[in-house]
């Protein structure tokens, strides 16, 4: 009824080259639910969860099984084809015609080339900035010349990147103020970071990661905030301090407070939120959490992506699950008499693909 | 199947008496969003919301059009008609037989009298705290007159009005404690207030507001408090400070945190919750987040309103879609056999009409 | 379509062995919604919620009447029948098969033993720790004393208690940090409470109620934690900190924050949730809530309970409202091909007694 086209995927990762087993896979799946690689409970597994469940209804068929077949036949059917047959033959059919990958991620995944000519699709980077500057003082020997690296650094990605992401920043950049941190500050926490940390050491200090935000936020790129699951209270107050400032942001990962990140994104104009892991990972109930989000975000302001990261099987799900979420919602909406079915598809069109060409100007 | 009486519309306001435009008509759209008047990001437009498809549903069969017209065509044709009959239509066709308007809006908007006469209806004034206090401020010499003064016309204003209101107080008033701030921290903070104001200045000093609150609370009508759109946390304190003092509370713009609020309801009984925005700005959603505040309020203490300013059309949809929604939900759970039809339609006219008038003293 | 087979109730009270009249029973049903034991607001009834519905439409068929009966109807038949009589057949028809039993209300409710044969059904004693710490405080001399006393007390209750519970825990002990606190803390904090404390005093020092915490987290047995209506983020400090412990966690009252707590589950193999209140207490409303909890939650990770206390017929509410939502939910999914009805079978069975049966090694 509602025609959904060829999907952007405006926030995503690489896939795995190795083959995998049972329980590489299952680790796989419970790193979605957001423990750090965690195993599951003893006599549980992470199979018995929307996303095991929805892998099992979606991606067997597309590798000649029946859906829902067992974890192990279905694994055993893959190793059969090989990683790079069964990501072909996944990521395909999947319906994507560009991912925005964000090579971010420690793990020795595809990068936006690769991702891009095994899906036969578009591929755009999205540059994270924690990595970034940890790589920056790895290689700066002083407090001054680590922050003139790193601001021409961010500025130097901003020419080939679609957009900028930031995870640990929201969650410990953002707890006392939303405002850029003074130049004597920066250069303390900078002092302080460098002295004492080892090679490869994280960022953690809030006082870089909000100087990080802010360059960032110069740069004339959108900005992914992953908001950590947590309420975006947090994130009201750099919304507003950064309002008017002609970059956009992104929240991502805002279950289960996905609702008021999508009223922050009627609240502001360069405010916009994901659908990703809001809709990927909640499989069967992907329709009711998709119709909270519609509740009161502007349509002009949501963004489909997977969040996918290592299995193919999790762009093709997150794909399914969302185009089963918006033709169910929004056809229901209009047999209602509540919306036109003009106004629906084109309302489709727009968290499909549209709003993410706008905001990541992709031709 | 599930009958609704006439309406009381616990909390409103006026509407706009000037012409409006294709923009002028969107700003007030983008305004029910939560936004200070933001412009839509380039390349939206805030007909794209619940908001803007709930209006054209509505209301263009209400002028004479087909539902779901384009929004120019629909303003053409209310400019056509003229603004006073255009609302003159919309209201009479929304069934309210009460309206309670608060008046503390600055725009120039229809007082409850005009209200009235224009959809044929009762209408009552609520008077807003924090302009009341602002007023008074203007025209004290001193700290003591203006704490004089302030007790003198909060009690003064409880002559005439239903019920006060507050925007500001929970937000910025109760952030630290409940409590009725002493005798002198309240001439400390005035002092401080009124030596630094200009005139009209806006009151937000956390103490004053709190002061505020606690004359309205012995001034013996229903205080109305505006949630800010945040978790009712921050409210819980409040709520247990006045539990049997005889004022009701009234939460508005609870959502999305509707269920905490509803929760709330439950636990004091003094609070209750109001239905307006949480239902009249999410359009084709209303029916399932009214099953959502269903859950754990008393039905005794939910009230209908629609929140709605400046536009009839607001008014006209808000009645609607909480129609519909209260339809659709209990007839549902009548139909189940978990609710008889009995109660069913007894619990619609409380929330729609009856609450309001016991809580209230209405007629 | 999904069959429930007899359920494991993993958290209820006893019932009152006193003959209760409209009044008494209507406050029951009051205490349900949180408040402590508050009347109804004036013009208004505690038998207008989603509970006194259901028992309205589960409860009188148990006894010979119409579903829906007037409560004065009800109740009457209830006394004309007598409390024994009458609790025999509402906890008989309930489906229920074992009751882990929370014995430390003040109340005068029947115990695990009486319950198990009023019901025919196995029953076993979860031991609340804030009475048990107040006990021992009666019953101590000296700090020395207590603080010894108190450890054994609680590492003598794991002997036969299957679990154990804590109400203030969460809400009073884990504000400022999850860690456990220094002996001279607690040394320092057992010496004022002792001091201050009339006989009987309910423990509320957050320092000692950390340390009570953090003795049954070495007891062996699983730990029930009272999330007190709140957003459990103040809990995830101390779910990180008791990971790979080997002691399990179980979250009782997250409503409306079931969703982060499902959540939660999925971050922590230790972690589960239970859900009690968030289904027993939402009536027509269970199937919806439910659905949400199995957005996130791992299924092995979800327990089913009644959190009924005092009125045999909240048991049965809970129970009939359990598996009609369960029913509902899992068969629509099966329906839709997104779940095997294989795997909803065996999810069904898990969170009705199979996880029960495994978290609190049940024969």
């Amino acid at each position: 009824m509602i025609d959904t086209p060829s999907l952007v995927d405006q926030y995503c990762h690489g896939v795995l080259r190795t083959e995998l087993g049972l329980g590489t896979f299952e680790a796989r799946l419970g790193a979605q639910l957001g423990g750090s690689g965690a195993l599951p409970a003893a006599g549980t597994t992470f199979f018995d969860t929307q996303t095991g469940f929805a892998v099992r209804r979606w991606c067997p068929p597309l590798l000649g099984l029946e859906a829902h077949c067992p974890p192990a036949r279905y694994l055993a059917r893959r190793r059969e084809l090989g990683v790079a047959e069964a990501g072909r033959r996944l990521l395909r059919a999947s319906g994507i015609a560009a991912y925005l990958v964000d090579t971010g991620l420690p793990d020795d995944l595809t990068g936006p080339a690769e991702l891009g000519v095994t899906g036969a699709a578009e591929a755009h980077e999205i540059v994270r900035l924690e990595p970034l500057a940890e790589q920056v003082a790895d290689t700066s020997g002083t407090v001054e010349a680590f922050l003139a690296n790193l601001a021409e650094a961010v500025h130097g990605a901003a020419v080939h990147a679609v957009a900028f992401a930031s995870v640990a920043g929201v969650r410990r950049g953002l707890t006392y103020t939303p405002e850029p941190p003074g130049p004597g500050e920066v250069r303390g926490a900078a002092g302080r970071w460098l002295a004492g940390r080892p090679a490869g050491g994280p960022l953690t200090d809030p006082v870089l990661l909000r100087h990080l935000l802010w360059i960032a936020v110069t740069a004339g790129r959108p900005l992914q905030l992953h908001a950590g699951n947590r309420d975006p209270a947090a994130l009201a107050g750099f919304a507003a301090a950064t309002a008017g400032l002609g970059t956009d942001l992104v929240l991502l990962h805002s279950y289960p407070y996905h609702r008021a990140a999508a009223h922050l994104t009627g609240v502001h104009p360069h405010v916009h939120a994901d659908l990703g892991p809001v809709l990927a990972h909640t499989g069967a109930r992907a329709a009711a959490v998709l119709a909270e989000v519609l509740e009161r975000a502007p349509f002009g302001k949501l963004l489909f992506s997977s969040g996918a990261h290592g299995l193919p099987e999790l762009h093709v799900v997150a794909a399914n699950v969302f185009r089963a979420a918006l033709t169910r919602v929004l056809g229901e909406w209009v047999r209602d008499g509540a919306w036109s079915r003009t106004d629906a598809q084109r309302v489709a069109t727009m968290i499909a693909a549209g709003n993410a060409r706008r905001v990541y100007r992709l031709a």
